[in-house]
């Protein structure tokens, strides 16, 4: 259960309004590197967390920070949508470096919302959950926080290089230290957890025994000379501790495919409900084995 | 520019065809955790690559492998919907545990591809290509591709365990062991790049002291009663060794929120193109100083 | 900014946990009806809420509430599914109605999120923002919540009569209970703002003056045989009362239109490049009216 | 089943092409205000209405009507774009206030459909077609629709804002004039079923006997400070007529939810198949109650 | 504009209910192939048609056609839902083939609609309006309208071979044969238009004497081992009469692409910033010439 | 399985980059014209193929040919980035003709992917894979190929007038060249399966006999007016050789449809529970004759 004081984590300042920094915010609301994502995956993360409490209690936490952070960015919109052009016809502010504000507007800003802050990327593409990651799987959704809070402040860092208002700068200088240290927490919750080589690889709950072994830790080369870019996944202990890296060329083990003719009655052109002589009695058995038969 | 052989990278065999396991391989090919992701998310990874040119290779080769996986997955879902049900009066398979197959089926793979694999979850939802994370930020995408991986690896164990046709778990078991290789990999392009202490935070061309330093290793808690969950992130150094992790209970630093009023030709209501007198003083004064009036 | 406590609003309990009814609670997680949708959409009309402080605050409380909401279904999902088959041979419980689990379960309960929540409606289809509608325009808002909370309150008791299990029922009496009171609180936001006839025609900022008033209040008929279904909407004052409805045939006040010829370098075919004789004169000239020649 | 007369209901003219113009009328075409949505939400009600025929007449002539907006509104986007550059180097015409032309166009207008409308919104996103809502409850679906029409006429009016076009001011003032009747007639219709005290809660079918009367009428605090916003919604008789308003904070009812820990074959790491000893006591009952244990 | 009768094109009659064959008839309304698709595909075709306006003409009497098909589809789902379950308690009837009923229902038509079809696939995936084709070239509009009526009479035939219902078989025989005609229709226009050889290549208002021509009619191989499939696509007169079929190996005529470093202040990592040895000579000058340096 | 060689089929050279160029070829890339969905197209047909495998190869080199389509456009893309302005006070380039650069971008190349290509479409709206069409009927494939080769070059072609990049000009002539071929290709492949007459209609598995043959040739008119546009499909022989075009005015078969009443448990309104008398006898006769009673 939540609640809110209605105030802001941190203050938003817009000293001089910009539309169209206002649609460049929008990545970091509705964007897939934005708040929603983050504050509703580690909610969703920590509504289904099956283990110890402790996780799910850091993750409620955070994600409770998050929706405040959709807050303060919602209000930076608004605000810099403040004396935005409402008609075609409007004087064009000059002080707005790239030109003509409307042209750079989203102008769903005026017609769909009255100038505010909209669930919504730079494009105005609608945030959709799919990309809420909650896998059941702690290691894998902490790799999955991580994921989110670099993007997130590689954004961040975008955004703040791309303005030059005193005061957004200092609203997005505090959001990118908060993703610094959620960066730092996920992976600090990765070693309290017994760190890389006790959790790799993931799920650590299925035996390796019965994985395929001989290509658990093989860099397969796919170049047709038969090159091999070096580097540490080429040679040299894994990661995990539980192999060697080795490279090599990539080889079919399998042969062609080949399915079964299409049935009489399944909508198919009558062509297709038998198999031509096209193909060499080679590739039948390949399919023929591979079919089971 | 590509090349095919037209051979499986790994034999593809279906002892028992199960209709209802054909829906649940669709996870592995359009779902958010399936391979149609990591080849797109590798090869415009490497498309879009700026910096050293291993690291494109690298993921060049490995993008063309996930292509050979969708080819793979498809073909076994093809296999696995031979002798499907195509009417609902058709007599239903007993050997197939869960009960009635067309119930279990996508009925899509009846009504609109004939019997073959979608670019679709389990659920029928089309892939959309907003999963292809590629930030232009190389260890951020490498954190991307663990996660991938890391779910990727989650869900082909789950498949494992669903299934008890020999030659699916052996296809999977192939599968599984590549997913190993793969979250090693993109582990090991991070050591490549200089470890975790090098490359944290992400991006790490952002000059740390112009963040809000005061707030870069503090876990901040949001629950009423104060609790904090300890952890590996509460105290202790970062994982990047660049500071020290703290608790403390998030405060708001800022105070409510206040727009100005809607203007009258914005399609509002016109009680809302004024402020009516519910707001107390000190709220219009904080509103001032955030509108740095 | 936000605050938790990490508990429920009102208690979840399941007797007997059912992973088809976890499939159909799905709809009020991550359905158009559901839970999310009301948090964000009252949570965005406040973030840009315009006007008297008032509404803003009424609305963020109600947004905070909506995500307990959200989180007690999640509990009631996960719960449900506790038990739920991983395997297609897994032993199916016959005390559920309605046939085999696997086969009426999402899938993606199984294999991508380990036995919880996903914020996804019943059919799979994750939740996007799209629907988060805030105008900008405080009645049409109101509006949009009531119907929020009509379906929302539509599907609650659908949920209600699908289930026999007495602690579902519990938590959805209370959810039912919420859904009435919120309908009744936007009804009463618009009476606090003068009521229908001050609201409307929203937005009442517009002055009806430039509107084309003699199509007001005209309910238009469409039917080829000249019949008009009556009621209240074709006769008697206007809800407004700013007018007196009337109803009529609609008649075609304009021509065909009539667009300029493909420009050769636009793409298209030759043949489209100049109008064929094929129209009459009278349609020429309308055309040529509606162009401004 | 359904006729035309391929004239349009009212004239459309426009006397300056304007590029700008046309991405912003898209809004009105394919986004979530605008006509395909009114035209299917209608149709869709109507072909699945369950009651008394007259609505089921009602709703299928205004879908029909709106068939003909989209018609109108489409022949506006494409005259819009005559003359529209169709290269970067061409000339910009300097009559079109808002700076230069291509920036600020959809250029999928030029690249995929020939200077011609698309069903997407003013950002070229496409309808999708959730934003039907057709609940099967009459009352709901009178709600949606004069949410759909609100939302419309506060579009039709920015855009009749935007625009110093003669024609197009014409022809928005008269869609005005329609959207004015539409949210009059949804309203009527509900008052020909009664009114809002017969009507609601919807669905009125329920007995509010089984809902959980305590709550049914009582607005919920959830700020920290205990201040409650006060208006009509927070003391009173209820809009219904069934209940009393009344005001208070929420209070959490349930305890902390606690879930059965991961099982041993479900994909998890082997940390979540125990909890831990962080949990209190007082925890582990709470949610041992809430799993009915 | 338009009007109705309120009638149907065709008598829809179902002599006995299925819930799951409405959810299969979903896909028929709002799949890819189904009616939605054709209805708005047509029409906004028509809508922007430039050139000769017979053809516009044709097309908008087509669209309105399929609105009615809209109609009857959307009947057939709400007459096949007519005494589905609505509990999971609920006894379920033993005459449907395939199983329990609920589990092979699509929910939503009991959570959501009470019983009436919705605008989305058999998947509940809801019809997104991307798949209205119209590309303002006539020629390839006819051709996007044939595959739109060849997958639609595909899907009717898959319907039609999956119930045994007498009513819906007659229904669909209907839907088949309008199926072929529009088919017809559609070749039939090209051939008005002047047949394939006067038409292709698509768009042919493009000189070809500016393409690439070498490679014009040349059928490319991407097999390693060198082979071709031959066919008619690999040697003799090309389709359109201009030129004549070859086949070859396709070669590399790029080299491999290298962009320039990341830009300091582009939120990279600082060791993309310049590139590192593992580069070649060749690799670089290449790179350069690709570059323009 | 796939192969690469890292090289690009075909030089990309950019002489003076353009950022709202990039934006443009986005359309080429990740629209529904684009080279993404070719080539998923193709790879889904190929590994679904039943019938003939020589089909499936040629599909499948084709498949792969697209992927190399991929990756020289998102080389075009990457390279007409370099050079963009980050920040919203940087100088704007003269040179590019429509005005400001920024304004003109696609901020998201800035901000999500460090200057690359996105696989989304001209408006940054993402492609969704629905796109990829695959019926399992290979000659409904083989249209749905022609309409995307004649989409795609239709768009290649207005990029091509859109630019005057030398370079950019090159790589697109090479494009259209290989549009034309696999335009050519696609019909080579029904002409080698017998040609229109053998293949029409699709499916041609199913007997004609079993559709309702009086409306299998018929074109219908649904103008007011009685109107009926003439051409090659009102008269003559039908394209397939198996009937004889006719025209005639759409006439209703069928009566109102009439639904039964909502179900008291249905979460309808109770005065939807049971028809009121606004039915005259005959609708209510038609009614029911089409619910079979």
């Amino acid at each position: 259960m939540f609640y809110t004081d209605g105030k802001l984590q941190f203050p938003v300042r817009v000293e001089r309004p910009n539309p169209v920094f206002a649609k460049a915010l929008q990545q970091a609301i509705g964007g897939v590197e934005g708040e929603i994502r983050v504050a509703m995956q580690y909610m969703f993360q920590a509504f289904g967390a099956r283990g110890p409490a402790k996780y799910r209690d850091m993750l409620l936490n955070t994600a409770t920070e998050e929706l405040g952070h959709i807050e303060m960015l919602a209000t930076a919109v608004a605000l810099n949508l403040e004396g935005a052009p409402l008609s075609l016809k409007e004087e064009v502010s000059a002080d707005v470096a790239g030109g003509a504000v409307l042209n750079g507007m989203d102008m769903r800003h005026i017609l769909s919302v009255g100038l505010a802050a909209m669930p919504v990327d730079a494009n105005g593409v609608p945030f959709d959950m799919s990309h809420v990651y909650a896998s059941g799987n702690i290691a894998a959704d902490m790799y999955a926080n991580v994921t989110a809070e670099s993007s997130g402040r590689v954004l961040a860092v975008r955004l703040y290089n791309m303005t030059d208002d005193p005061g957004m700068k200092e609203m997005l200088a505090f959001m990118i230290a908060r993703d610094t240290m959620h960066q730092q927490q996920w992976l600090a919750a990765l070693e309290d957890m017994g760190g890389e080589t006790a959790n790799l690889p993931i799920p650590n709950s299925f035996p390796q025994s019965q994985e395929n072994q001989k290509y658990s830790y093989a860099y397969f080369g796919h170049m047709t000379d038969g090159s091999i870019p070096e580097g540490r996944w080429t040679a040299g202990p894994a990661m995990d501790g539980k192999g060697e890296f080795v490279a090599m060329q990539s080889q079919p083990m399998g042969g062609k495919p080949s399915l079964a003719p299409a049935r009489p009655d399944g909508g198919a052109q009558t062509g297709q409900t038998s198999k031509s002589g096209s193909e060499g009695l080679l590739g039948r058995i390949e399919g023929a084995i591979e079919r089971n038969i």
